[in-house]
């Protein structure tokens, strides 16, 4: 119930950086060296940013917490992790006011980028589309702050979506139409989003959207969309790799895996980790040396701008 | 407003057999002819079921009337058209009271399936999912009259979701994992659902299906879904029918276009329209005459068991 006398405040984390090495030793960092990655683009866990949970000022403080605790991370292993935070959306609350984490994130903490749940409600809803002014105060920033956003929900309240199997995989899907439809991108022309779990539905039905574009008389999707919009590799069998490098030029593909996500366990037909992303794109058919730095470097490079100031001399530059 | 006084009426349509005929020989019977295809399993068009208008009142009258037409069209054309109908359903009200209208459809019009709406709302899915007991009468007739569903939500009336290119797809992936994730099969055995768009996500993500399952210590999707879930052949462009028959068997696979549906357009890198899926059937590498016939025609027959005694011996029994 509430009490108007009460005065929420933010609390602390009692978490040692003994417990954060211990937590990443065993995951993260043990699979980075299994699975032979390096830097990780790091975000507080997307099904638990909970933006439907309490209100505003609620998310405003769980997610200071979450993003402090990712700069933790950051600090602690320079050279394997670098920060994205999540953001303090609330349902039916205008997302300009993300604007000052964001800002705190980028600037005093060094974050490259952000999470933008496209249904703060978790499976309702009920906030406007991307393509809405409500949202443009935020696109601002990011634009000014040269941060891209991943379109990426939070866990479903909703019965009837399984968060990973169905919620994540809808978000994006529809994320990315309602994209297509707008005109964000005319709005803000180097704005950039990337699109989770392999484009949700999207390339699998690349010739729905690409004739949807033409029945509203839009321009081609590279044209209308591809200078915009990216795509993972959150991909877990090598048919759905392989269609996803067919129709998506390999420039609008980012490496990642959802390690440690969605699906834990090991694949019974390839015995390995159905996430193990890395072994499927080593197995596409023609993709060369040139191909692989982009996905593996170079296009990250050039999404997340700020990836360039964080890593430094210490890695290769992108080759083109 | 609301008048208590007011008797609602079903009303009548004026349309006559000439404006049906001239309706059909433009479209469905014009692309029949010119792409190579015979009878066609036809129902109430699916975006303008419109369960969230009005009441159970509106949804009961308006599905009696579509249902009415395609018995019409039907009986108009017995060799081109088998019916399959639309339920009265509508947001929050058990899906039992659809019971009657289904038998109306399948006992005295010769339909032979339905189309089931996982979302009546129209984008906010606010009724429980289809592994809910709430669904349970709806099932038992269909199992009583041996009819399937296909499962397919009406137009969006979200502003989040775009109708074909996003709600539809979302409500394929999300009725595919509420079966998984549900013991519906357990509970009727014989109960069959099509998925259309082929299979939304599902086909494209198939590793992470069969993930999810191994996670939640389910029996392999094969065992736990496929003696009960088809898909269709409802995706625009080669690769992604290349992928559907990759990952899913093809007797699980049946063949369809929407035709005339979401995608009006010719696909410029193909000289031919989006939605001619036969064209890419035609293109499967190692896909031969016995797959075919099951495609074209056995599945159809397996899945919609009263499509045997519509067809009668004037159509080749399946192979096998």
């Amino acid at each position: 119930m509430d009490d108007p006398s009460h005065v929420p405040a933010k609390g602390t984390l009692n978490i040692t950086d003994d417990e954060i090495r211990e937590s990443l030793e065993g995951a993260q960092l043990k699979f980075q060296r299994e699975r032979g990655s390096d830097v990780t683009i790091f975000s507080p866990r997307a099904s638990v940013m909970g933006h439907h949970v309490g209100n505003a000022t609620t998310s405003l403080h769980w997610s200071e917490h979450c993003n402090e605790l990712i700069h933790r991370v950051c600090s602690l292993y320079p050279q394997n992790f670098v920060g994205v935070c999540q953001l303090p959306q609330s349902p039916g609350v205008p997302p300009k006011n993300c604007v000052g984490e964001l800002e705190r994130c980028v600037k005093e903490f060094g974050f490259i980028g952000c999470n933008l749940n496209p249904d703060p409600s978790g499976g309702y809803w009920t906030d406007p589309p991307l393509s809405d002014r409500f949202w443009y105060p935020l696109y601002e920033k990011m634009v000014e702050l040269e941060v891209p956003a991943m379109i990426h929900v939070s866990a479903s309240c909703n019965p009837n979506f399984h968060t990973t199997c169905a919620h994540y995989l809808n978000g994006d899907t529809t994320g990315f139409m309602q994209l297509l439809t707008s005109s964000v991108f005319k709005d803000f022309p180097t704005l950039k989003f990337v699109i989770p779990h392999g484009g949700g539905a999207v390339p699998y039905h690349w010739g729905r959207y690409r004739g949807i574009a033409i029945d509203m008389k839009l321009p081609p999707l590279k044209e209308l969309l591809l200078h915009n919009v990216f795509f993972d590799t959150c991909v877990y069998h090598q048919p759905g790799i392989d269609l996803l490098f067919k129709v998506i030029p390999h420039e609008n593909i980012l490496f990642a895996s959802e390690m440690v996500g969605a699906i834990r366990s090991i694949d019974p037909e390839t015995g390995h980790y159905f996430d193990d992303t890395k072994r499927y794109v080593d197995a596409l058919a023609g993709f060369g040396a040139e191909k692989r730095q982009q996905l593996f470097e170079g296009n990250a490079r050039k999404v997340y701008p700020r990836l360039n100031a964080k890593l430094g001399a210490a890695k290769a530059p992108p080759r083109k």
